[in-house]
């Protein structure tokens, strides 16, 4: 990988975006992503051929992938990929752009990643993946799960992370997870920079028999913040405001190991 | 969930421990782990039907789940889960136990979990999970992925280190991720509290074509570590340690949230 070149954001060449998701490559989100932002780089889109949302950080170890050209971005360079988000950003870079793009976008989700959230996502594990792999990146996702929910505060919002992070000189390894609130473009605050909310689920199956009278279980779950913070995604979100958290991946727990270097003795 | 009773670790009652992996509920990891821990506590397995390694931090939500009861344990409660890690950790608490179990165990995984590696492995996420919904947990990884590896010395670390957390007074969202080198039981140096090492993947897909002419490509890649602390889970194993690793579901990079603040101001 440290032997393929990069343009890195020079301002002589065109930044390399490129664009995935895990709602799937003809989801709307991702639509209105690429259209967001297509003049800003030169786009390639490598998304998963269907949902994968809840994903995680999974990846496809036991069966191959595939990869096919879609058209469905018009003269963009688009690929619909058998795998997950992740898979989606390994194989682009390996084997699709054959070098790191400057830049990793995700979403738009259809639906909330803040809090808990950013760690069942495959939207943010994507974007994850590609910091891991030294390509800053952003995951966007919209409190909308509609299918023709407005995306239009979601496109100005992302378009204004994405010129932010392409004019600052950021960490290889930066990963925002950004929130959009679902509320008329003019009734967006603004942008606030937060930290993850305490927040899980509270989590309850459905259990039902199936028509063979087995068993069966469905997962629900009712979402429950506890975080009183006004520094909090949830907070910002609540408050009308674009969340923009700072992802990390050394899930090191410092404290912790400090206090454990002493009981543990 | 805050209605449910929990005994904790009061000593009047024997603690509840629930035990699940990734490699799949007849892996011998799993027995070695149960073997290793089972009269510190009433102990409990729901574990994945099949192998779910890399799967992270997947949960199922477009599909129903399905649990089995099982007989591989001896007298010991066990199911097998249609899921993934997560999913088993969920439905255990939720429809198994019914209530918050005193500790989580997962594993004990067939290769390494140090470093990187947290976070695309469903034995780290099935603890991480179990640490959201407050209960301590940890999980075990021998380095060696052979069937017939051989576990004397990991059994031996993960009962000293399960019984240091039912002896400890642990955080509800403690997380550990135990590894062990695969070395002779004597061999072993002890325990070493570490943090995560800076490493990844470099990724090499093998592209092949298929009986019918159509590419497909497999996920390969080489392992490098970038770190050369001697503080790091790769450090302690490559030195006879075990190494154990208290792991975060904060995902907030705080360094780079003040950056930001004032950066993006």
């Amino acid at each position: 990988m440290a032997t393929k070149k990069s343009t890195a954001r020079s301002g002589k060449t065109k930044p390399v975006i490129l664009i995935t998701n895990d709602d799937g490559v003809t989801a709307p989100g991702i639509s209105n992503l690429v259209e967001a932002v297509k003049d800003l780089g030169k786009i390639v889109v490598v998304a998963p051929d269907k949902p994968q949302s809840g994903m995680g950080h999974a990846i496809t170890i036991g069966q191959p992938l595939r990869l096919q050209r879609v058209h469905n971005f018009g003269e963009i360079e688009a690929y619909s990929c058998t795998g997950t988000p992740v898979d989606c950003v390994k194989l682009a870079v390996d084997k699709v752009l054959h070098r790191k793009p400057d830049l990793c976008l995700s979403g738009i989700n259809h639906g909330a990643n803040h809090s808990i959230n950013v760690i069942y996502s495959g939207t943010m594990s994507a974007a994850v993946e590609a910091a891991i792999e030294s390509i800053p990146s952003a995951g966007f996702s919209l409190l909308d799960h509609s299918i023709e929910a407005d995306f239009e505060g979601a496109r100005i919002f992302a378009r204004q992370v994405v010129e932010k992070m392409l004019s600052t000189k950021l960490d290889k390894h930066t990963v925002l997870n950004v929130n959009i609130p679902a509320l008329p473009a003019n009734l967006l605050k603004g942008i606030k920079i937060c930290r993850q909310a305490y927040a899980k689920y509270v989590e309850d199956f459905i259990a039902r028999q199936d028509p063979h009278g087995r068993h069966y279980y469905w997962l629900t779950g009712e979402f429950v913040n506890f975080d009183k913070g006004k520094d909090t995604d949830v907070w910002a979100l609540a408050n009308g405001y674009v969340s923009v958290v700072p992802v990390q991946f050394d899930l090191t727990h410092y404290e912790q190991k400090k206090k454990l270097e002493k009981s543990w003795k």
